[in-house]
């Protein structure tokens, strides 16, 4: 492999065909363009796509597959067809060590089912997290896991998810102890489920990570900026991520119908434009696209299946600043030293 | 008891003190001037109060005590004083038939814990719940429970909780045979806990039970205007509550920067404000405010800390409609009813 990132992409998983995710690579590529790409799926459909993207063409290889994994298919299935599947082929390029890291915007459950199965959970990690970043008031976006692929978690879950969103903190935003809280429904130390507990136990004795446990954080302050990763179990941490999401959704709903309620607020809006247009900016889904499966060996991005190519380029720029910082052998060092903490720990 | 209800008001919960608490319900009594109070609490700081509202004063009954639940007291600790605080006398005047419901802004824990042992859970109920109306994009607004009375909840629990939050809805929003779903981290019928499947397995049976029940729901389409009832456990129903509000929060955070942002922005502002104090109303969380207790033999209606005075009034309301309703023997006869058909079901 080279020193520029060489990202597998499943072209058959977006909830269009290829048209976005071939643009988006060819976006991520104007942007950077010596990464290169292994694009699995229906060879005609990507050529024609690529077509349109004449000089991120040449920074691609095709392979065919006319097999893709369905969007209902169930996880128990999809995993018999890894091999001839687009999106079993692109996680195997990861595993082979063809490719950093592998993309596709298809059916979550099995692409989780698939990655662990072809890559492994890492020494250390008993499950693998789905990470992503949120928006917040503050300079920086905050990382979350888990979103979904763990629905429930016990208290070494948990630690150990704090150890990998650290590491993602600090490889993708820069941050070199990032301020680490766990999800909960009250901030006092007797609040939440016995694993919460349990958890923060552990994480406050644990000091010598490159974290900052700052206890629990409930729902209403995870976009206030001030803390840096936020850690939950896959079921809470799916529900928070999406009424996020339909909040937002909800509330610029709103404002639109406001908006359009007089004739004097259509005109205030039109004065207003180029200022709410900073605020769909922020608020638009595909600038935070690309959710990662941590705590494989290997990268696993899982794009949105909406995403547009803006969206797409993301997701890729994230898989690119990940191999770039190797959060994989980050990830494993801060795990070593937990667990020669504890033994430690144990032994004295 | 009169036909015009008695509440029982906690006038110590609040975050300020008696004040918002006495013009809340100053401003319910000129709504409905047939209603009328029995309020607990320091009688000098009460009395101060209702001097400013003397139509007001003449419906209320003060009974003295200088001692309150403090907002980090421990449930535990908090129900060795119910008869001799604020919040424990006013959760004794329902159980003593003196008033139909109570109203508290205090500790939601010791609300809960000294509501439960004073009143004891329905026949059968397990477990009583936290239900509260969110603000949707549809006519009406949505039920939603638990939102945090039980950290983790059974298939019984959440079948329980569907019973009660359907008679929520026929009472207080009027609709007939209300559609009711379970939150959930996917629609399809594997996805979720093993609860989860148990509970929905049940209710798709119970087709008896005036309600729909239209299976799961995701977090992104609470708001849509598709449902009228959402059960959760009181985890994921806090997290999911509380993400909601911080969201909004954050997103009308967003909007006032925007509008801040040049001198042309402000003039589109002060344009569409008066559409846009509409979106105001809309998201205050004043007009949400009162959330109750189900499943007691007797109402206790929970009043954010931090309600202003129509907040407070608004909680009110929502106590007399289901006094008025008579909510509980409702529930009581759903039960009754659920019973009936699951022992015939397990007899047959």
């Amino acid at each position: 492999m080279d020193a520029a990132p060489c990202i597998a992409v499943d072209a058959m998983g977006g909830d269009t065909g290829p048209a976005a995710m071939i643009a988006g690579l060819a976006r991520a590529h104007r942007r950077d363009s010596k990464m290169h790409f292994i694009v699995y799926g229906d060879e005609n459909l990507i050529e024609a796509e690529l077509a349109k993207h004449p000089k991120a063409a040449r920074a691609v290889d095709i392979v065919h597959t006319s097999e893709a994994i369905g969007a209902s298919e169930k996880p128990t299935q999809a995993i018999r067809r890894a091999r001839t599947t687009s999106m079993g082929m692109a996680i195997n390029a990861v595993k082979d060590g063809k490719a950093n890291a592998a993309l596709s915007g298809g059916n979550t459950g099995a692409l989780m089912a698939m990655s662990k199965l072809a890559l492994r959970t890492m020494p250390g990690i008993d499950r693998p997290a789905l990470a992503a970043l949120l928006p917040t008031l503050g300079d920086t976006d905050l990382v979350m896991l888990d979103l979904g692929a763990n629905t429930e978690c016990d208290a070494q879950n948990l630690v150990q998810f704090s150890v990998m969103g650290a590491a993602y903190a600090r490889t993708v935003l820069g941050i070199a102890k990032p301020r680490v809280r766990l999800l909960n429904i009250g901030t006092e130390e007797l609040k939440g489920t016995g694993e919460l507990k349990e958890a923060a136990a552990l994480l406050r004795e644990a000091d010598y990570l490159p974290l900052a446990f700052n206890g629990f954080i409930e729902g209403d302050q995870l976009s206030r900026g001030e803390v840096d990763v936020v850690v939950t179990d896959g079921f809470s941490g799916n529900i928070a991520l999406k009424t996020a999401e339909g909040t937002a959704r909800f509330v610029t709903d709103l404002l639109r119908r406001a908006f359009k309620s007089s004739i004097r607020s259509k005109a205030g809006f039109a004065l207003s434009k180029p200022a709410l247009e900073l605020l769909k900016v922020h608020l638009d889904p595909n600038n935070h696209n690309g959710a990662v499966f941590l705590g494989l060996n290997g990268l696993v991005v899982k794009s949105h299946g909406g995403a547009n190519p803006k969206g797409v380029a993301n997701a890729i720029r994230v898989a690119a600043q990940m191999v770039a910082n190797d959060i994989t052998n980050k990830i494993g060092d801060d795990l070593d030293n937990f667990r020669a903490h504890a033994f430690n720990h144990e032994a004295a």
